[in-house]
């Protein structure tokens, strides 16, 4: 029997355990949960005993454990990696959910439940698969499995872990599928998010908020002066203009600009969805490519001085700023936080003090999209969905992607089988069933396309 | 017996009587001393009859009445008319007056009370010189007293009562006692204040706050169009760059350049006492002429975004900021109004929608330092206090002393007979006797001195 047909049969079995895992209030974030935690760990364990892994362990951490599974007897294969995670968001606005976030319902052949798709349901979709291909002795590569319980709190333990653990962890490739297609039936390898490095800028005139009248002309005004100062951030198009910011960035390939250009984001449609007058940003880029691709330095904050009704004239003490960058390879935070202190240094008004205090940092990360096991997934997606799946990065930061790819030295292929609207951290969180259907294809000819590697 | 005698024979009299006009607290803010307000004004009527007025009249308004009393015997010659005001501050916190606001005590040769030095006890100096002159039979000048009770809360019915009132309030000059000598033993007239005009900005952007990672470079940050907006209205050394700002400004004259500079205001003990690294304003005017002669324009407060711990990687839905400026003579509140309005639209980066608010306008004023008028004040502080006066100017803004000026076409000599450091609208409020005598004495000889006019 082919893996296809060995789905079908399986299928309402799988879902009947798909409900059990997902039946587990697994919420890291609240203490009250810290025994449910357990249970859902034990619960992986069992599931990857009995799919068949070897070696399968629930490693401790700081926090909650990580689970951990093998098989290894392939040795002249290549090795999968796969990562996951077992815990889920809070429930709250309760009452908007339509039925209880853990008790899991299939309605419209979307399954109901808070993991559903962030990332239970994903992460139960390779164990079953693994489950099939040894059942019917036909697992064509190894695989690792690391599943951890803390990445709806920022993964606080993880990097940690992976470091302690890096010859365990060894692979020729990390999976992970915690993203969304690009849109229904089109699905999207995502191949590189951006950085992050923040910090807070504070400026101290008097010491004590003056009146304006009385003093108004004699002293720097704070806000005056943070206002002189972050105005020389960026240009009139947007553009930063801290000394050297851009230097270690990558520029997009041209083949990347293409790819983007090709999903034909609608910069009209985003405008109105915004409401915004009209988009913004760096000259010469796509609104697409500004966001996966290009840095950013944004004042997240500013505050200062009287902000009630009416008017007060003062002179505020004091004026503040938080700022962040999202980073593109091959940006360095720290590097880049240098360059900012060196600029605010420079160019801070005379008449206040100046302070700054560095925050978060995440390196931006991004798999070479020509790298074989990458395009082992690309092929695996066009095999199960019948299209090319677009070549995608994201705006935003995952730093234990960029962690286990600097760590481990190995590519990272995303492979993402969630959809947009499928409610992550949100009330009445589903996931579509055709793409649980697909995903357990995908995943297979995936291990397929890797074993020719 | 000559003048002089007769107030150091009285002395004790009038201490009893300005103890009995400190007794009343009439807290024109609080809508519990409703009844203490009409005793005050009552109080003042009657000790106005007694010192000889006529024709006096307590005037109702929308709010507090204003305590009217007039001698014009004199056709041939001048009429001073007296502003002041017999309502007083609040007294919190209570607990930090050494004796209680209205139990007042004479310690050390000043008399502590609420009230004390702002206003009661100067206007009460007035009443007084016109009692003794007229029980002397020599008042040598015409005399109407308009005494409010809402200078405290910003005089809301004043300009109007004045207005409705311009053939009963017609003068030569305003007489008014409500600021302080430079310091001890040395007067001051100040013949100058700041208007004042002020408006809040809003800047809006997409339609919430967004993920930064997620839309970072695609749109318009409202902090950073606000700041590059903000950044345009001065110049690196903190002169307005608004066009037509400075278009209506009287110039310094040499002469009050020159008089500035003889106060010797030291600009080192001022940087020390504020706490800045350095004063800092417009190239080419000390900082005393920056603050009394000169515009400002301020941001009083700004604020959008997060302002929490930490960071939040958001790109902020607003951004806003309040602003108010100091005029001085002849810049219109109005008209700089348009004119910010004006460089609002021209200035304001793409990809925000922008919205102005208006607020407080009071115009500026100045009145001729060599008016006759002027100078007899001038002179009767020299013959008081045996040292020439010094003829100041003031940052903030008094509105009402403009409406007098403007709507009664007459100069204002503002005769300030208190100290820095006697805790107007602070605990422990007190007026120091010396002026109290030497007050007594300089009213007394300006009304001479405007007799010869």
């Amino acid at each position: 029997m082919n893996v296809e047909s060995f789905f079908v049969n399986q299928r309402s079995r799988y879902l009947e355990e798909l409900k059990e895992f997902l039946r587990i209030p697994s919420i890291s974030a609240l203490t009250d949960h810290k025994e449910d935690m357990n249970t859902a760990a034990e619960w992986l364990a069992e599931s990857l005993k009995t799919a068949g892994l070897k070696n399968v362990q629930i490693l401790p951490t700081k926090g909650h454990s990580v689970v951990y599974g093998e098989w290894l007897e392939n040795p002249s294969k290549p090795t999968v990696l796969i990562y996951g995670h077992y815990d889920v968001q809070p429930v709250d606005p309760l009452n908007l959910w339509q039925t209880p976030p853990f008790e899991p319902d299939i309605r419209d052949n979307k399954i109901y439940a808070r993991g559903a798709t962030d990332d239970k349901g994903q992460v139960f979709m390779y164990i079953k698969v693994i489950e099939a291909l040894l059942s019917t002795n036909s697992l064509p590569i190894n695989v690792k499995f690391c599943i951890e319980g803390e990445e709806e709190i920022g993964s606080p333990n993880l990097e940690e872990f992976v470091e302690q653990h890096k010859e365990l962890l060894s692979a020729d490739v990390l999976a992970l599928s915690d993203t969304t297609l690009l849109e229904k039936g089109k699905p999207a390898i995502c191949y590189g998010l951006r950085g992050l490095c923040g910090l807070q800028i504070d400026l101290t005139g008097p010491n004590s908020d003056l009146h304006s009248g009385l003093y108004g002309g004699a002293v720097q005004n704070p806000i005056h002066a943070l206002v002189e100062l972050l105005s020389t951030m960026h240009d009139s198009q947007g553009k930063v203009t801290i000394d050297g910011f851009y230097d270690q960035v990558q520029p997009l390939l041209d083949e990347e600009r293409q790819a983007f250009n090709e999903l034909g984001q609608s910069e009209e449609q985003l405008k109105e969805q915004l409401g915004v007058p009209e988009l913004f940003g760096e000259n010469g880029y796509s609104a697409l490519e500004r966001t996966w691709a290009r840095p950013t330095l944004e004042v997240n904050g500013i505050w200062g001085g009287f902000s009630g009704e009416g008017t007060k004239t003062i002179i505020p003490a004091e004026a503040h700023a938080k700022i962040t960058c999202r980073l593109v390879p091959d940006q360095e935070p720290e590097a880049i936080l240098e360059l900012i202190e060196k600029h605010v240094t420079k160019h801070t008004p005379p008449g206040v003090w100046v302070g700054v205090t560095r925050f978060d940092k995440g390196r931006p990360f991004v798999s070479p999209i020509n790298h074989p096991t990458i395009q082992a997934a690309a092929k695996a997606y066009k095999k199960a969905y019948g299209v090319e799946p677009a070549f995608t990065r994201m705006g935003g930061s995952i730093p234990i992607v960029e962690s286990f790819g600097r760590l481990l030295s190995i590519p990272v292929a995303m492979m993402g089988f969630g959809l947009s609207d499928e409610n992550f951290h949100a009330p009445n969180e589903h996931f579509h069933l055709e793409n649980f259907d697909k995903g357990l294809l995908t995943i297979s000819y995936f291990f397929e396309e890797m074993s020719n590697l």
